[in-house]
C-alpha cells in the first residue's frame, strides 16, 4: 500500500465555534487544501490544469466526526486516492492529531471540461500523476 | 409523510468560489442553519437546550452535489428527520432552487450532556418536538 | 437626512468563535450582504451591473467593535451612502441589536470596468439609484 | 526599527470569490493568524494567556486594499506592533507578495480579564514579550 500524501496545518481561531472546536464545515475546507496540495505534488499546480482545459468538481463528500480538533492544534491531513475511475477520483482523507484519527473523510471528484463543464475522461497526464498516491 | 421543514436563504457573494458557484464547504454551513431553524420550530431556541444541559454534535455528514448554486440564488433548504434513535437524530436535507434539487445532504447528530460531552438519550421534550418533522 | 437602508439577519453558529461571539472577520461578510441588498433596492441585482460592464471593488474598510454579537442574535444592518465621489462610493454601516450599536463600519468601493478592472466614473444609472440612500 | 514578524501562508481556493480574488473578509482571518503567531513567538501560545486569566479582543480594524491576491498565491504577512498602550496593542500588518504590498491593515486589540471581560492593563510578561516587535 502506498504511503498517503500528508499535509499539516494549524487550526485557526476563526475556524472554531462556541463549543471551542473546529466547526464541522471547515473540515471540507481542510479537505480541499490537502487535495490541492496532493494535486500539486502529483500533477502540478491546479491552475495549470485549468489552463490546459480541465477542472475537477466535487460530486460527493462524506465525513465521520470521531473526536473534535481545537484551536491551535496541528493536524496532519493524510490523503490516499482509493479509486481512479474513467472520469472520477475518490480520495480518502484522515485528519490525524498525535496519531489519533479525529475525522475520516471521502471525496469523489469528477473531471470536467472547462468550457462546457461536461464530464470528461481523465487525461493520461492526470491519471499517471495521481496513480502514485492510489491504492 | 410529513411536510419537510423549509428555510429559505439567499447565497452570499463571499460563499462563492472562483468557479462562480457556492464553495462545497458552505453547504454544511447551510445545513447547520436549517437544522437550527427546524430545532427552533420543533423544540425551541438552541441555547435553551444548552441551558437545560443538553447539546447535539454532528457525528456524520454526507453530501451529493448534483448542480451548482450561484451568487444571489434563493435556495429552499428542505429538512426531514429520517431517523430518531435513542441518542441520535438523522436529518435529510435537500437544497432546492426553482423546484430542482441541487444538493442532497444527510446529517447524523448525537445528543450529549453539556458537562461531560458524553452521549446521552434524547429527553422526551426533544423527541416529542422533533417527531413532528420525522418520517 | 435620509433613512438608512436596513437589512436584518440572524447570526449563524458557524460565524461565532470560542469566545462565543461573532468572529471579527464575519462583520465584513455581513457588510457585503447589506451592501448587496442596498444595491438591489437602489440600482438592481449586482449581476445586472456586471453584465452591463461595471463592477465595484472594496478599496478600504474600517470597523469599530463596541459590543459583541452572539449566536442567534437578530442584527439590523443599517447602511447609508455617506459619499458619492466620481469613481467611489463610501458607505457607513451600523450593526444594531435592540437599538444598541454593536459595530460601526465604513466601506469605500471603487467602480471599475469589468474587462480591464480599471477605475471608471460611476455611470448615471448607478449614481441616481444610490443617491436615494446618500446623505 | 525592529524587523517585523513574518508569517507565510498560501491562499486557499475557498477563500477566493467569483472575481477570482481573495474575498475581503478573509484578510481579517489572515490578520488573526499572523497576530496569533506573533503572540506565540513573543509571549507564548494564546491559550496559555487565557489560562492565566487574560484575553485580547479586537476593538478596531482598518484595511486598505491595493491589489488583489489570488488562489495559490504565497503571501508574507508582516506584522509590527506600532503602539503598546496601557491596555491596548496596535499592530500594523502588510500583506506582501513578491515584494509588493497588496493590503495594509491595522488592528487595535484591548486586553481584558477573562472572567469579567473588563479592560485591564497589559501585565509585564505580555508587554515585555511584545516589545521585541514594537516600533
Amino acid at each position: 500500500m502506498p504511503r498517503p500524501y500528508v499535509h499539516e496545518l494549524r487550526v485557526r481561531y476563526g475556524e472554531c465555534d462556541p463549543q471551542g472546536i473546529v466547526f464541522n464545515a471547515n473540515y471540507l475546507l481542510y479537505f480541499d487544501v490537502v487535495f490541492t496540495e496532493l494535486w500539486r505534488e502529483a500533477v502540478g499546480p491546479w491552475q495549470e490544469m485549468v489552463e490546459r482545459g480541465y477542472d475537477a468538481v466535487v460530486a460527493e463528500a462524506n465525513l465521520r466526526f470521531r473526536s473534535p480538533a481545537r484551536f491551535d492544534d496541528v493536524l496532519a491531513l493524510q490523503a490516499r486516492i482509493s479509486d481512479l475511475g474513467t472520469t472520477s477520483i475518490t480520495t480518502e482523507i484522515d485528519v490525524v492529531r498525535d496519531g489519533a484519527v479525529l475525522v475520516q473523510g471521502r471525496l469523489r471528484h469528477v473531471c470536467v471540461e472547462v468550457r462546457t463543464w461536461g464530464k470528461t475522461p481523465l487525461p493520461d497526464w492526470i491519471r499517471d500523476g495521481l496513480s502514485r498516491f492510489a491504492l
